[in-house]
């Protein structure tokens, strides 16, 4: 063990420094007054749960990336969590269980096992805000607005929007007599967009030509606004939950570009992501030059259901470290004021409570005022405690 | 697996809930910036760090009490932080490298494989300052008194605050030439203040006179200021670095009572808490109802040593969890107002940037505003928006 192998932290691992350290600080406090200020309430979920309780709704997704330790109390197994959703679905379930819609915010570390891509953290600071007991299009465009105004807070003005709905597929998979291995199979061949794949699939399991023809357009249905009008034409005899599913994206987008003109929006019918998780709309928000989601969130009525307690529920969530390096933000540097240690201490303290930074000058130091990040020196002068600038 | 099961978290794991979990958040934002106000900055440690560096210079303390996991990218072995301290003395050796003092501060997550007491936390909340570059009584002066800032911010005014200085010890068992056994046993035995015990290693031993008396006296030594007049008379002839340490604590005496009368002092010079970390004074807070210590700190010099430059270190911590619990806040509970979703979306945004909380009312909710923590409505009244009070 080397000294330079003690400084190495694991790849996927960071540390923030002065100032980023602050910027983030300031950057969280904004956000939480921010859903403060839509209503929603925040939550401190543990950082550690019994296995069972940190997958709940969220199937295999989230297993492989939850590391595991075991509980010196009782042997059994703990994770640590890779997503809040699942804590703050519970404590809407069972915790606070509410008739009335909960809104619940958080801010806090979250753990990967592996980083999500290639660049991304192992420990984002993930905050979010969710909506617990509604099941309309309006919550959905209401988180949706509040990931805009997150991301507007810290000067990420004019993000692209994906939307999806996962009941299409699930609804089409439904009407064509897939079984479960079948519908991963097209799940996992839409995902990459292979159409020829679909289109063998399709046939080799025999499937009714409208069902088969509407599931093998989902992938060619993605671009700008024409696409829900294209939609329209091409579910017209589909479920009419498969509609309804239209509509809600058509209103949803109505609603969006009204009040976030700036916004473009894109609809991409095979976005199925989290599709174990997610029971309607999902939604991505990406700055053009990034090639991952800065922002993401969508439905998922079921997830209270493992705590006996199966309310509506919609939200999103982003990562505070990836905002402060995303967003417009500049670390906030404030210069500070060296005092002596035997300055007059109700002095000290009254500039301190006006907001200034005051520094004590240690003995034996010899360091200047500028050395340590003060402009202005606390110095007795004739017979008072005065702020003299530095030279 | 049934649902209650689900429901459960580990013994000493806690959730926190709405209001107080914004209870958490206003003191946390009030210590850091009373930090920032003393020149101290915001650093984020890692959660998660290879092993080796997590337990630097703690020693054995830190081991048993940090969970282990596997770093599934290098097969490596990696801990969650049971103590911020090492993180930080990391970045003040390595990664900042200044020469001039450091004053820095965090506040953040730690995790303990069993709770340090029966009622204490496995997931405590951990906010404290560390002042590095500085070896004088000045900077214990300094961390002490933010220490005493932080309880009375969160409205605990008259802690007992514990001193001890664990050289007395140390070079007193140099001085009678103990090796690393007997000085193991002596301190088990002192920790214990099993006086007849430490009679009979003192003799079994065949301790010189000089340091066998002093080294007996040791344990009586504990109570207010007097001690350490006592301490004066009992170690006299002892090496001059116990005379020094003595001195030292009287300066720290002198400058708290001046400027803290408030705070009743006593001395311990057999406590030795973290005698394996610490290198100087060590000091606790308590509360005259409480068992446990309420904020800990002491010298730490050689901790940077690991990461390759050991630099003078002293800080001190408490939970902010606990905090809240033991402080006089009151959850702030601010009513909203309940406004439509088809209203003027201007109108929302602007009473929001005044601070108000508006909460929409989502289409097919039949609860009153009461009913979801507001006393106003915005109403479109006579063709305006109006904010009106709920009967």
């Amino acid at each position: 063990m080397t000294i330079a192998d003690r400084w190495l932290l694991p790849d996927g691992i960071e540390e923030v420094l002065p100032p980023q350290a602050w910027q983030v600080e300031t950057m969280r406090r904004t956000l939480l007054d921010l859903y403060a200020s839509w209503g929603y309430e925040l939550v401190i979920p543990p950082h550690i749960e019994f296995l069972e309780s940190l997958s709940a709704g969220a199937g295999n997704d989230l297993e492989l990336q939850t590391f595991k330790i075991t509980d010196q109390l009782t042997g059994r197994m703990m994770g640590l969590r890779a997503d809040t959703t699942p804590a703050v679905a519970r404590m809407d379930a069972h915790t606070l269980n509410r008739t009335t819609p909960a809104r619940l915010c958080y801010a806090g570390s979250v753990f990967h096992t592996r980083p999500a891509s290639l660049a991304a953290s192992r420990t984002p600071i993930q905050v979010g805000a969710e909506l617990y007991g509604h099941a309309g299009a309006a919550s959905d465009i209401e988180v949706i607005s509040l990931m805009l105004e997150t991301l507007a807070a810290v000067g990420i003005d004019n993000p692209h929007v994906d939307l999806g709905h996962v009941d299409i597929f699930r609804q089409l998979t439904s009407a064509a007599g897939l079984n479960g291995v079948q519908e991963a199979e097209l799940f996992d061949a839409l995902q990459r967009k292979a159409n020829p794949e679909i289109l063998q699939y399709l046939a080799d399991w025999a499937v009714a030509p409208s069902p088969g023809r509407m599931l093998a357009e989902l992938s060619r249905l993605s671009g700008g606004r024409e696409v829900l009008v294209d939609a329209r034409m091409v579910f017209a005899d589909a479920p009419a939950s498969v509609i309804e599913a239209i509509e809600t994206l058509e209103t949803i987008a109505d609603n969006l570009s009204a009040v976030y003109p700036q916004v473009e929006l894109y609809f991409d019918l095979s976005e199925l992501r989290g599709y174990n998780y997610h029971t309607g709309v999902v939604f991505s928000a990406y700055l053009p030059e990034e090639g991952q989601a800065i922002a993401k969130g969508g439905r998922y009525d079921g997830i209270g259901e493992v705590f006996g307690r199966a309310r509506p529920a919609t939200g999103f969530s982003t990562d505070l470290k990836a905002l402060m390096r995303l967003g417009n933000g500049e670390p906030e540097v404030i210069r500070g004021i060296l005092a002596p240690v035997d300055a007059d201490k109700t002095v000290v303290r009254q500039l301190r409570e006006q907001g200034e930074k005051v520094i004590y000058s240690l003995p034996g130091q010899t360091e200047s005022a500028r050395d340590i990040g003060c402009d202005r020196e606390l110095k007795l002068t004739d017979g008072s405690w005065q702020v003299i600038p530095v030279g």
